[in-house]
């Protein structure tokens, strides 16, 4: 039959498209799992991931003398072309697939053979002269080789999310050094409580994001653990002496990954917990960066009744029906964003829970479920670092006139005039609208110039005027003699 | 500039593709929300929604008189040749955006419009002849087109989804009737219970799901009502008098679907209850048919070392290394289709708590879970039944040894031989490896006719041998004179 | 030894303490479950329940005339001392228990078995007169009786939080009532959008609940479907003829409720299916009441640097810093609850999930995170209710004064003077601070009559001022000769 | 009024049982949170926590000249008696509370403050001598007192935690000594799959325990970050300067923990991320516990239609009406106990994203949920490791007979009879039932001693008999020659 090869496997014979690289194995796997449409090659991160350790199999195979310079050179200078970026498409399963990834190692191990068989001058298919099961799987399972990729593409996923986060971090930052001076009411509950500068609200951003990096890079760090050489349950069986060692070392300089082999390959074949624990720390970011965009929201709700603190910068027009109105849309898909790995997250501990035995073979959907939260939350910190971040105003003038006008004030005057008198004041401010430091002065519980004193931005809020990132409560409290009526208490 | 026309909004004027057409809005659209890759065309289903509620609001603003023929009869047009599945690859926003699926309303209004006025004879662009916001959207807001549409896709998808449970039903019922003289030993704890025969196993999978498809249908009942005609916030600000009547009437006549108009618009537009019930129900119905496929992987395990009760149909080779291995991958795709649903549903969960005041802001995100969930789900059913239930084969025979040899045997003489007795026999087969039944014989506990009578398959499993669906205890339990020493217990 | 009796079990022999009801089965129990520290007696509503069951098997035992109707007359008594709330503090095995509840139904046989016993004229213990397992348990399993209590109890506290929602239901509509003529912005994704009122603002809460009721009466309605009669796994083995239906008669006559028997006992007895969806459905009413809590704590923030809409009534002091400081803690309570549920939600599902073959062994769980659920939400729903919605107060000058200063008003103009000049007219509102009113007033755009009847609140709300439950849109939307430029745009 | 006592608050007057060293504020949050019916008591290690921190701020006042030393003095000695344990039934507030945890530092305030009074000679209620607000919580807020007090018995409980995992962890060690040799088949995908030793099985499951807890003391080390000093939001206004550190010190030296005050107060003061993490963490410990739990229950199945390789020690009878019945009851109640956890952390996980500018008002759930977690998942490992992993015996015979009988085996041969050859003899053992080293015998494939050589257990597992801990493949792979075949291939 013109246009078609023939394959068999060992439910028959069927005909695999001239022109395609994989083969009956994979098409197999296409008819068995039309789940999500959404094939592996959508993360190319994890086709990258399969060609080097294929590449590393190779390269240890030839070493043990398991394979000759031909062969291995062959199936090496294939891989190297997938990692370049070629022959993407040929990767077709669906990421969500039955059988702990064993069809997306079929795919992987059609598509180097019918290359490498290329470019040894023959045709695809004629897998005598290099067979994708015998020569490039050889001392492999999928049970070693798809964990072991998923790791180096996950490892490589959350660089990314690591370095977008940093541009979300530096963004928050510089605004924590613009709006140093703006000083405005912080609140707790929704209620106001005591000022701060706008500076400190936006410097807990940047703080925040340091922190969740520094944990990011710990979990990954866990992920670096491979089980390469284990085969089907992690004894080994049927790997040369030495075969993990050599192709970890193989796969270490194939990625510039500092990789380790378990020291229990059975327990690593089977434990999914780096990946329950990678993407808990990932679900704390999101979580953590829905929070942030839920002030900025809050933040910059109005224009005029709202709280109109900030100004978000427009990206589009927000409403087809109302003139004018800008939505913070950005904010918005970043919430959106952690929704998801929040879903995913879940997804990730009921797959890891389901393994059973030696092996657990859910291991698609944590792939599936982890690289959309790695993927989307790392472009939720890039748009939201660009195109919202960076173009932040804030409006000085009314937060200041909101510190002015606030009731929480009498806070700072309370260890001075006492809680009663405070508590007086601040029935008073607000049953009459007025403002507290008037009362105080009117009522000459204090002299103007120590009223004064005790009301600069500095003593309020502890926040040097000039230091980049505001810090705590050491330099700017109150003098050490405490509440005037402490000494005669007893 | 040649290949581009030039199209403002209120941020300042872009270049759009000539043969786009999308115009700006949907441009700032994919700069702002570059997000998960997946453009709004991946759910068909909600391109038809679209374009059927921009028809419905065209002939409801033609009766009412605020659209010339002229321009409705374009605007129908050219949403009917989208409802024929032309121009959906004009969709092209991102799944997951911020601002309440405005800009999916956005571009809907841009490619309606543009096929209008070429439809009129004007070149894409010409938004003086005919307007995506003021004619497109006449009478419209993103916050209730928006919920419309989702709700008529979801509908639609989820009669997909009705579909495909039928047919996996369907396969089951079939195999407990095949399989309905099956004697074997039921399992409570994972420990051997008391017979039943396999055909009363699988009856059960049939009427969960027919139990299921009840709830699913309940649920779907919910989200036929609509928001259409409450514009931004529920109180139909600037939509006409009738309007919402009217667009109701056309909608329901364009998609064939009973839709209704919420008693409360004001509620209607700002709730995301029923999505939460229906993600609910779908994940009731995965984690069940999770259950399912953990008892398919179950039961069908071996060959040797398991429990070998069933046989799976082969679909693919199962091992690269492990020569003829057949692995259970179609159940193993089901169970992480469900774990993913049970993600889906938590961000379902998340996003409609988040709702603000008048409007949930993240109905986006809630389209794009729901819809996996539903699809998915859809896909997994009817590959379980075609590649996996219909082809099931029983070990009849290792079966029946399984009862025969069984412990729990001793269960139905207990009545008749006392508690004691048949505790003591339960042991010594234990001890010794022999059967229930032969024990009793020889300690001349029950003559052998009765002995024999009381473990007909009938008594044990209280199915009829010739029944189509085995039913309840109430046939063919014990005689009402009970346990022989009940009378002289006081 | 005196103080205590010896019993024993398949185990061996332990003392137990005189004057426990409870025996060793109990006993065991307790020391093998030290899981929560919280014994089933937390939940009267479970011993109820159990106490029912065992007293409609007793009758039923009785009328198939297993049991003598002295012994018959002693468990039915005991039963219901039980019922009347005494020796509650005897069901002590802890909530959460490997087994399927098998420990809560030993529980169970053995404090009716020896109350019986007394009553009978016997010492605690003296079970060859009446046995816990032999008579209590007569025809029965852990299996059908532990999934059938754990249903009537389930169904009551339902009842319970029914009756709470519609307290809470009632206190919205109450004020949906007072607010009704409280003009106010409404606002879509935290932006000002355009004018409502609070009564249609509040209403919502109300409708949601009304909403929410019907759905979790139809849930409800699910669990009204019992397996009694089933005994192991379903097949009925053991249970006399005519038992399932007549210990459901008896038990339906015990509890009022109109329980049915499911049609196929098999999958009854393994089914968890109507709790997931119960649990989905209490926890739509969760995240429900969580956005409207989320609501009322943004309306009422601040008093200054705040919305301050509303005020909600102070119930304790908020700050011990702070002096005056008052926060929303009732609605913050209410928020805890619901993240609770859907926490509960997961464990709920997890626990369906987990079921294998012919039965669930993980309903304790469930039970466990179910009554928690409903239990804290009744609560809630009351101090809610009670503590918070009734006590509200409006800021009505100040409300108003935000839609007199609002841009959003043009969006009413938009028809009347065309989106261009809207825009531009919202522009300068927002560049000057100016109202909206007062600039087309100026820019002699509208004749000031029109103007004033554009603006009036039953125009821009489409509210009747005097309407009980503002209603949707169709009373008052703009004439239907829609805007003026309409007729000659093509 | 005779047996009380009267307060009073900003609400008015109040009657206090006279007995009772709780006061006005605790009279009102008991009012305003009749929620969960769990007073705060529940949880010792809370309580211990908040007077640890009450001790350290009066010492850090008195050492600060804030204090009398008499004073000083007498909350120091209240405080002392509370952490030996007494008055903890004074702790009467609910677990689940609106206000960032206000009224649980209130009820310590008061409890502290009462005890002190009498032992300066006072009365209760007396405050004028001694003051709950004024002097019990100088310089402090809840906003910092009850996040610090959180962590402090949060790591105390997970330091339980780390004890019963290590205890659990030796307890499968133990086991995987003894198991050391008992062959039998591996699984993976639930079919038979290579040999392994259960000693390498049981191992896995300490090496997971070790990691786990090498994870979970990773986490706990975040928390020991406190915010201490910050009082309302952060700035610490109000604490004099050297407060935060001073405070640190004595509570480090209280508690013998090495506390670090955070370096951004204002962060510190809002951020949930660590307990989110934390709880991360600990559902991965759930998860992984889970799995193992599975397994075990799995194994243990039959005991003549199951896998029956393992006994469980029996701990109860399982069933009142299946004689002789044991079911595997501890590992089932940790199942329940992991699905718990799994939904705490997703109660976490809301309540951290739900906190809302400088505080999250939602920390009393987040330790609600956690401290369960802990708590449970502590019962469960000793519960786990005592009453069933440590009296686990194998059925080595049956073990070693599924090896001999399996067609796995074929998998060793493989690289020595070629893939066809060996792919036949798999065939023929399945459709004969027959063993795969009889037929290659038969078939004179291999010489019987090359043959008996291939299918040593140390070969065939890679395990050392003589080792305690089994290991990876390094050691007894096939030799480096490889396949016979591979040199000619090319």
């Amino acid at each position: 039959m013109s246009g078609f090869r023939r394959e068999h496997d060992l439910l028959g014979e069927r005909d695999i498209p001239e022109d395609a690289y994989w083969g009956v194995h994979t098409l197999r796997a296409t008819e068995n799992f039309p789940i999500t449409g959404t094939p592996i090659s959508t993360y190319p991160l994890l086709i990258d991931a399969l060609a080097a350790v294929k590449e590393a199999a190779a390269l240890a195979n030839e070493e043990l003398g398991l394979l000759t310079p031909a062969k291995a050179g062959a199936l090496v200078a294939a891989c190297r072309e997938i990692r370049s970026g070629k022959l993407h498409d040929q990767f077709v399963v669906d990421v969500i697939q039955g059988g702990a990834g064993t069809s997306t190692n079929m795919n992987a191990n059609e598509v180097v053979a019918n290359r490498a068989l290329e470019l040894l001058g023959h045709a695809k298919g004629e897998y005598q002269h290099l067979h994708p099961n015998e020569d490039v799987n050889l001392g492999q399972s999928t049970n070693d080789v798809y964990p072991t990729a998923v790791r180096i593409a996950t490892i490589n996923a959350a660089h990314g999310l690591l370095q977008a986060m940093a541009v979300l971090q530096e963004a928050f930052a510089a605004k924590a050094v613009e709006f140093r001076t703006v000083l405005k009411m912080g609140r707790t509950q929704l209620q106001d409580a005591v000022p701060m500068t706008l500076g400190q609200e936006f410097s807990t951003y940047a703080v925040m994001l340091e922190e969740d990096r520094d944990r990011l890079a710990e979990a990954v760090e866990l992920i670096h653990e491979i089980n390469l050489g284990a085969t089907a349950i992690g004894t080994g069986l049927n790997a040369p002496a030495g075969y993990a060692a050599t192709a970890r070392r193989h796969l270490s300089s194939i990625t510039g990954l500092p990789l380790v082999t378990s020291a229990n390959l059975v327990e690593a074949t089977q434990d999914c917990g780096a990946f329950v624990q990678l993407s808990g720390v990932v679900k704390r970011i999101a979580v953590k960066l829905s929070k942030t965009c839920n002030d900025l929201r809050l933040l910059s709700s109005g224009p005029r009744a709202g709280l109109n603190e900030i100004n978000l910068p427009p990206v589009q027009a927000g409403s087809s029906i109302m003139p004018g109105k800008v939505n913070p849309v950005i904010p918005e898909v970043v919430n959106q964003v952690a929704f998801g790995v929040v879903g995913h997250d879940i997804t990730v501990t009921m797959a890891a829970e389901a393994g059973q035995l030696q092996l657990n073979a859910f291991e698609p959907v944590i792939l599936h479920a982890l690289s959309q939260s790695i993927t989307s939350l790392r472009a939720a910190c890039l748009t939201l670092a660009e195109r919202c971040v960076q173009g932040i105003t804030a409006n000085t003038e009314a937060l200041r006139a909101t510190v002015d006008n606030s009731i929480g004030l009498v806070t700072a005057l309370n260890p001075h005039i006492g809680y009663t008198a405070a508590t007086a004041i601040a029935k008073e401010a607000l049953a009459t609208g007025r403002g507290v430091a008037e009362l105080a002065l009117e009522k000459k519980l204090l002299p103007p110039e120590q009223l004064a004193a005790l009301l600069t931005p500095e003593r309020l809020t502890s926040a040097l005027p000039e230091g980049p990132t505001p810090q705590g409560p050491t330099q700017e409290g109150p003098t050490p003699e405490g509440p005037p009526s402490a000494p005669g208490d007893a």
